[in-house]
């Protein structure tokens, strides 16, 4: 087996996620890293990783023939450019870039060079989401209307790069791509009508820390996307619902269940005191109607990412990450900020 | 004490509910109850409660001051106005009418009449919202500048009248009436900026079974309303974010607690796996900067509702649901009808 040899540009917190993961994977070897900052670089050497002496020498090494770029988001843009026409291979961390227009720009030197460019979108096989996949798919709460996705965490935005709108800061643009390459990917062909949002500054005013969105699609499912980061408790990360039944993931360890209906017709109901009033239309269900049942596991397998690119790069297999993926996930993007800023429903036109 | 003689107008669910608080209060007597169905009058008559024999005998006895409406919601109109032009007080139980316009004309009867007029908004009283208003005007959490506020049912709409559109049915009109009330009325100068909604129809294709929709208003806070019947598994009653701390109501016996943070800035953290990734972003605080917090619990006192209605009607006291505030709530109403309808945000022009 030819290994792959490969560099990773950017050795921060994901560069060095990817050099890990790279120096164990046998199809794969890790050349070397490089990185701006002279300290990440006696980092590397200390592990036992060659740092490079520029982002030149990257591109001059001919054992690279993938680069993996892991900077801040604003200069994904010029190192893919740079790579591909220097022959490399890439994988660009998320975001790729900050807007259609320069994704434009990068897929078309991809076309005209042959290059192989794709983006990390590794949260399609996190195992949460790939369990939530496998409850719609398979129809586990009859068909799906409702999907909730959250992350909450309680910090505000890290204390780097990621809080300059300079470099692709914010929400959106750092937890928001992962859920929404999730929500676009699983209705994949299901077309984006309609999209609103707004965002939040709580703790930041250059970028937003936090945002809801309400997604239509044209089967008539509606999926909401939020992101927050002021939120000392956390609601689940998925919220499910279905005409037969609901589901909830609690988190990422897929703590959860399904409650599923099957005498759906027997609704008859004593009324229940709820506050000063009364109500049989939200008097909960008893057992005889419904039942528990465990969540329909699945394990998502990160490495199928890595395996893929092996395959592309090897036999010619489609990439699983596609251009036309990568352009519909900015330009909801893009909707998303226009929405917040104008504070209106955008119409979303898919391409094809 | 002179004691006020009250009709009720309609002795179904609602009405029975008044029927029976009425005969126990002091400062009321309960007159008698009429229902075009005679099988209620029968039933009313086996209370010992005196079935009048027209909607006219009731208009005509002279022992009634005060009659409550609580029949299907499209007719509230017409029998309001004949018992306010027959020199009788009414309260309407909610939603009041179906539009702005046909609210114009009751209140301008009210206003000709001299009438009491107002709208039996008793949620207004209920422990979750009062101990949630608490909360926020105590200031709990700091800032407070989101709130969700949640009824999951799981039968669809009741098999009666509130299922068809001719007598204003749909979960609009009947849960959401209540919480979009409350959330008007908690920030009754705070102005209403901008509406979007969407409807569903799960279960019936006439009658929204449910909706979402977000408000936001002048000072930036969110305010999330949902309303919605095929939900198996629920989420929390109320959610509430606060610049240092958040708070959940589980339920209407207010299970819950508070989660205050004092240590806001320590926010280093250890990256946490989280799916195929790792986050410093999303992982949870420790307890070194957060503690728990049981929730301060409020109680609404509904009493008070009727209470208000006996001193605006034997020393002027000035109504708690004001003509404005039910003007308010059906403008908000008929906003999220036509945001869900065009979906579109719905710019909110608030009347003063």
């Amino acid at each position: 087996m030819t290994k792959i040899g490969v560099a990773v540009v950017g050795y921060g917190g994901m560069g060095g996620w990817h050099a890990d993961r790279i120096g164990k994977m046998e199809k794969f070897t890790l050349a070397g890293v490089w990185d701006t900052d002279p300290a990440r670089l006696v980092a590397a050497r200390e592990r036992g990783i060659r740092p490079y002496g520029s982002f030149e020498e990257v591109l001059a090494d001919e054992n690279v023939r993938l680069l993996v770029i892991a900077t801040p988001n604003d200069v994904h843009k010029p190192l893919c450019i740079a790579a591909m026409r220097a022959g490399k291979n890439v994988i660009s961390e998320k975001p790729v870039t900050l807007s259609v227009r320069d994704l434009d720009e990068m897929t078309a030197v991809a076309e005209e060079t042959g290059m192989l460019f794709t983006v990390h979108q590794n949260r399609r096989w996190d195992d949460d989401y790939v369990t939530m996949r496998r409850i719609v798919e398979e129809n586990r709460l009859g068909r799906v209307f409702r999907i909730e996705s959250r992350v909450q965490g309680s910090r505000g935005i890290p204390g780097d790069w990621r809080k300059e709108k300079g470099h692709g800061g914010g929400m959106v643009f750092d937890w928001g791509v992962h859920l929404l390459d999730q929500a676009l990917t699983m209705n994949d062909r299901n077309p984006l009508c309609s999209v609103y949002a707004h965002v939040t500054h709580i703790t930041n005013d250059e970028c937003d820390d936090g945002f809801y969105t309400e997604l239509r699609f044209a089967d008539g499912l509606t999926y909401m996307v939020e992101v927050t980061t002021n939120n000392f408790i956390t609601l689940p990360r998925w919220y499910i619902l279905g005409e037969n039944g609901s589901a909830v993931i609690e988190d990422w360890d897929l703590n959860g269940k399904m409650t599923l209906v099957h005498d759906w017709d027997k609704i008859d109901s004593v009324p229940v005191k709820a506050g000063t009033g009364i109500t049989k239309t939200m008097a909960p269900r008893t057992d005889e109607t419904i039942h528990d049942e465990p969540l329909p596991k699945a394990h998502g397998g990160w490495e199928q990412y890595y395996g893929n690119i092996y395959d592309v790069l090897t036999s010619g297999a489609v990439q699983t990450v596609t251009h036309r993926q990568m352009r519909r996930c900015l330009k909801l993007i893009e909707a998303i900020f226009r929405s917040a800023e104008t504070d209106s429903v955008i119409k979303f036109e898919e391409d094809d």
